[in-house]
């Protein structure tokens, strides 16, 4: 029988590898819904590709446009709870959790509340509210497996290992486009710069993270998480070449580590054939032969401070790394739009998390409000 | 209740690394037998420290020095045949067979027979009688555990694996101290020069192997055996740092890789805990972020001929890996009389296999006669 998955973030850099990742495998699988945020002609497209059941659009203008295209075998449904509907409303075997930032949070949340298997691309919904989405799945058994290509890697470390002795979980990094520039000569990067990303292709909020190191430092609070693990027990490796994507060190000083080219079709796939491996189809794998010189070197936390405010975060617990996460929303729009230097960007996440009062995650809802309240903070120091 | 433990080749190097696990993890094991060549001043030592119910030694002269050191509580067995009576006379949990060279094979199968799980570092017995071992030990469901480092490494990415999706094994080389040497040069290699390893500490006749690839070659051959995987399947890659002990690629693409200090207690002591992992006593571990540049880079199989005469080996099948195993420990110790250049091993080895009509290895005794008759040609050859 076919798999039976919603994307959600489907217009995206994830949601259109996975798309592809599916197109290979046709007969793997069966794409029941789609949301989206507002980019109604890609949505279309996979629409007529793909013939889900029914697909969401947050942005009414969207909702419109989409409704007129004439597409009688799909549902189409509107709104910011649009996404949360979808999920609730279909069966379905896997979600594939992809939609960017803190919006990725409800419908994951929903998926996880139906028993639905989570492909787990949307870090920032781990970020915010790890703890209480963790013990749910727990609940509900669900199993969520990591998309990020780090997450994957270790997942894939862990394969048949005895849990018991993980001495430490190394994130490897490639360090950005600046990660050998001068503290000078950051003051002046520009957008269009820290677009650039020197290794993966990515959506521009998680290339803007990567500059900034915040991209890894959201990586250890999702390991953190996903893992059981204290984030004392988890370091980063600056890694250029972006070929071991993460490495698993036990406690007799072996480590494991899982490679290859930086390519999100192979972790994507991966979620939604676990514990099975399918062979690639479309694309082709490293060359360990002419692999040639890979480097491993310490990250620079004084010329990245995003690293370290994501420890403290987490340290700190509660609402704080949703705190955290707004704020680095808000600055990372701020930088795109031209309002602030790169080197801001720590600056007004450091502000709001000191100027943040702490207090327990409890709730979904608790987490929501400490991220309004974040956003707002944030916005006030730009 | 401890684990037994048969160390055969107690004295050589990895015998007494062997026996600094167990030292380090005395709660664990208890040593109930040792089988050692002629070193009679280390196998006295080991006796007094360990206290093994048997110890057997092969040679003549060295059986009568110790029946004369006064330990009254350890039986002692000598001749040829020491090795397989010890084994078949003692309950043990695991046989570690560490013996070099041919002389391995017979007290490796004696263990097989009795149902005793190996823990193999003696490759020359897969690489003779790979088919009747792994066989037998189907048969007699007895687990064969690598211990060499890049078997061992092997072994560990498989764990919880899909096997059917396994893509290539590639077992990473050092490429000894000849790496970067000149042809011309070549031609006047000194044993002392040979025996210079610039990363593992290993007894004489591995160093030689190591430095003209046969020992990859012989590790080709043992994968094959070992993992069920045609050799075309099986690569080698040069990666001078030997930090990646071996690789494993999957059909999805991935790679998995194990990474450790080139510290031959760490697959020793996995053989001995396996499928659990101990926490290392007695040694330290890899720094991760400092491990700067690793290199891989594809074999010079023009300069190192002696890669190639093992993969046509195993190929062809039948004695010829035997008579390939025989015709380089004669050459080998050739080389280390002073008698041969270096770079005559590989040719009397050619020499020997062309000279050597195929046959199907269908017993240890053909085996045994194929050796035999390999090892007279290949003297002729000097």
């Amino acid at each position: 029988m076919k798999k039976r998955i919603i994307i959600l973030g489907s217009t995206g850099s994830i949601g259109k590898s996975c798309l592809d990742v599916i197109r290979n495998n046709r007969k793997r699988f069966e794409v029941v819904g789609l949301a989206s945020h507002k980019n109604v002609v890609e949505l279309e497209k996979q629409i007529r590709e793909f013939k889900p059941k029914k697909v969401s659009v947050a942005s009414d203008k969207a909702f419109t446009s989409i409704k007129k295209a004439g597409l009688p075998k799909t549902g189409i449904l509107g709104g910011a709870g649009g996404a949360v509907e979808l999920v609730e409303s279909l069966k379905a075997d896997v979600v594939v959790s992809a939609i960017v930032g803190a919006s990725g949070l409800l419908p994951t949340f929903a998926a996880i509340r139906k028993g639905v298997r989570i492909g787990l691309a949307n870090k920032e919904s781990l970020v915010m509210a790890g703890g209480l989405i963790i013990s749910k799945a727990k609940r509900e058994k669900v199993e969520i497996i990591p998309v990020d290509s780090e997450h994957s890697a270790i997942w894939q470390c862990l394969n048949g290992e005895p849990r018991k002795r993980v001495a430490k979980l190394v994130l490897t990094a490639s360090g950005g486009p600046f990660l050998r520039m001068s503290t000078a000569k950051m003051k002046k990067i520009t957008p269009a710069q820290a677009l650039k990303h020197p290794r993966w292709k990515m959506g521009p909020k998680i290339t803007i993270d990567s500059s900034t190191l915040m991209n890894k430092g959201l990586e250890v609070i999702e390991a953190h998480w996903l893992f059981n693990m204290p984030v004392d027990g988890i370091d980063v490796v600056i890694h250029p070449q972006s070929i071991v994507h993460s490495m698993v060190e036990f406690t007799d000083t072996s480590v494991m580590a899982q490679l290859g080219l930086p390519d999100m079709r192979v972790p994507i796939a991966y979620a939604l054939s676990y514990p099975d491996r399918w062979p690639a189809t479309g694309f082709r794998g490293l060359d360990i032969s002419r692999l040639g010189k890979l480097e491993f070197i310490p990250p620079d936390k004084k010329k990245f401070p995003c690293l370290d405010l994501a420890y403290r975060a987490i340290k700190k617990g509660g609402i704080l790394p949703a705190a955290l996460n707004a704020a680095n929303e808000i600055a990372v729009k701020a930088f795109l739009d031209g309002k602030i230097r790169h080197v801001d960007i720590p600056v007004i996440i450091e502000k709001t998390m000191e100027s943040t009062r702490f207090l327990r995650a409890k709730s979904i809802k608790s987490i929501i409000d400490a991220d309004s309240e974040a956003r707002q903070k944030a916005a006030g120091y730009i």
